[in-house]
């Protein structure tokens, strides 16, 4: 063995010494990705993506969002869509502890942010209880990041001093929601999920006293170039999507809200 | 004259009309600067900043993420603390208009997210009314930044399945709010400036039905190496503060969700 190679292989082993020190100290960050623009990401998020060994993403992290994390990352999907889960919850959490306990620092990319509707909570519970560090990076949420894009303001002093996200799930064909609360005044209400049971949102709505005229917005790839934002009343709107061809992900606002957007609408997509 | 000056009083003269030119496309960019910590900033935010002549930014926007805009950009505060409106919102709203108007491309910088409780709908009908273009940043909303920091996941399969965010602006010493609505189980309450009317808030929402023991956290300085967290229920939690001398700014979070926040809490402060 000549000297060079000689010290080639000690360097070697130094690396592979320092990997193995490494490998005992695996750790989990929970990345709020944001509402779709890459350039919607925080500086934490970015600065975790690069450091992370593995990255665990679901179906609404973005492509170009996925580019920025570590050249030589191991990339794992579990992304879901509805009715076909491609990994259920309980092995996504399972999976993210594993990693973490060969010494892996794991990135575990979500869309929006992972503490509204992103079920960083059941994540990080199950990280908890098998000993694994982890930490968790707030992202921008579909509903801040669709409202800001569509112009229109969550709350505001003349329409609404409350703002309520729910999700529009069916569950054995009905959607399980206090009606009641969310068909009251001065308020708005944003759905996440909502697109394929909207028209039971709407009846629901109406059916609970709000005006069959009250205003919604359907915001389809918020912050994206291809945002698509659709207004009606609770009782045109299923149709006008229906006659859209309304493609994921989508969020609905209801409220008055919603009448802004003609005015304050700024951002120039390709469609316009 | 030399010929070297002949040059640079060229260079200068042909500077002075580049800017004048620039000051006939002055813009405002309302900016969510996010809930404190600098890094969770997005890049739109500070790309933003470093591009802007002018800086109009609130009391909520940290010392650090201050920093971080272009150098020699002028820098105009308009905070607002409670009782003490430094400028009144209608002078606010003129002032960016008349600085956009005069060439000036402004950056409107506010704590969180300009469409939650940021006031940014009013001040873009101004912009928009005066003909002045503008473009809209989300940001980490407080109630997204402290839930992540303090373990608080706002949803949750077992706990919340929606959360609602409002504020506890005393107004003629009382706190106009749908209180049942508040009290209704299987949500997450989020309180934004709620800290002076926090005997009021647990009071009414005992009175609407939430039990006295109900589960309830206030952040101080949510993200921050200063971050506090004091959790308790709607009966002891104003106590609590009382002798806790908190500090504005902070977040209240109200609901199950709050009893995990002793098993998630992963964010090592000055404190611990």
């Amino acid at each position: 063995m000549f000297a060079g190679q000689e010290q080639q292989a000690e360097l070697q082993l130094q690396q592979a010494l320092y990997n193995q020190e490494q490998h005992t100290v695996g750790e989990v960050y929970v990345i709020g990705a944001g509402p779709g623009a890459a350039d919607l990401l925080t500086f934490r998020a970015l600065r975790l993506m690069q450091q992370a060994d593995v990255v665990v993403y679901d179906r609404l992290v973005s492509p170009e969002i996925l580019d920025l994390v570590r050249r030589d990352a191991e990339k794992i999907y579990v992304g879901k869509e509805r009715d076909h889960h491609t990994v259920p919850q309980e092995n996504i959490n399972t999976l993210l502890a594993e990693l973490a306990k060969s010494g892996k620092r794991v990135a575990r990319l979500k869309g929006g942010d992972p503490f509204i509707f992103g079920r960083g909570g059941e994540e990080i519970e199950t990280l908890m209880q098998q000993g694994v560090q982890f930490q968790v990076v707030p992202g921008i949420t579909a509903a801040s990041g669709c409202a800001s894009y569509a112009g229109i303001p969550l709350t505001h002093r003349d329409h609404a001093q409350s703002v309520t996200f729910v999700t529009g799930h069916l569950k054995n064909d009905s959607i399980n929601l206090n009606w009641t609360q969310l068909a009251a005044a001065n308020q708005t209400v944003v759905v996440y999920m909502g697109l394929v049971g909207i028209e039971k949102i709407c009846n629901a709505l109406i059916a609970h006293g709000s005006p069959s005229d009250f205003p919604i917005a359907l915001v389809q790839e918020g912050t994206m170039q291809n945002q698509r934002v659709i207004t009606g009343t609770l009782s045109t709107l299923p149709q006008l999507i229906a006659n859209a061809q309304i493609k994921p992900p989508t969020l609905i606002i209801i409220g008055t809200v919603v009448t802004l957007h003609k005015q304050l609408n700024w951002f120039q997509t390709k469609g316009n």
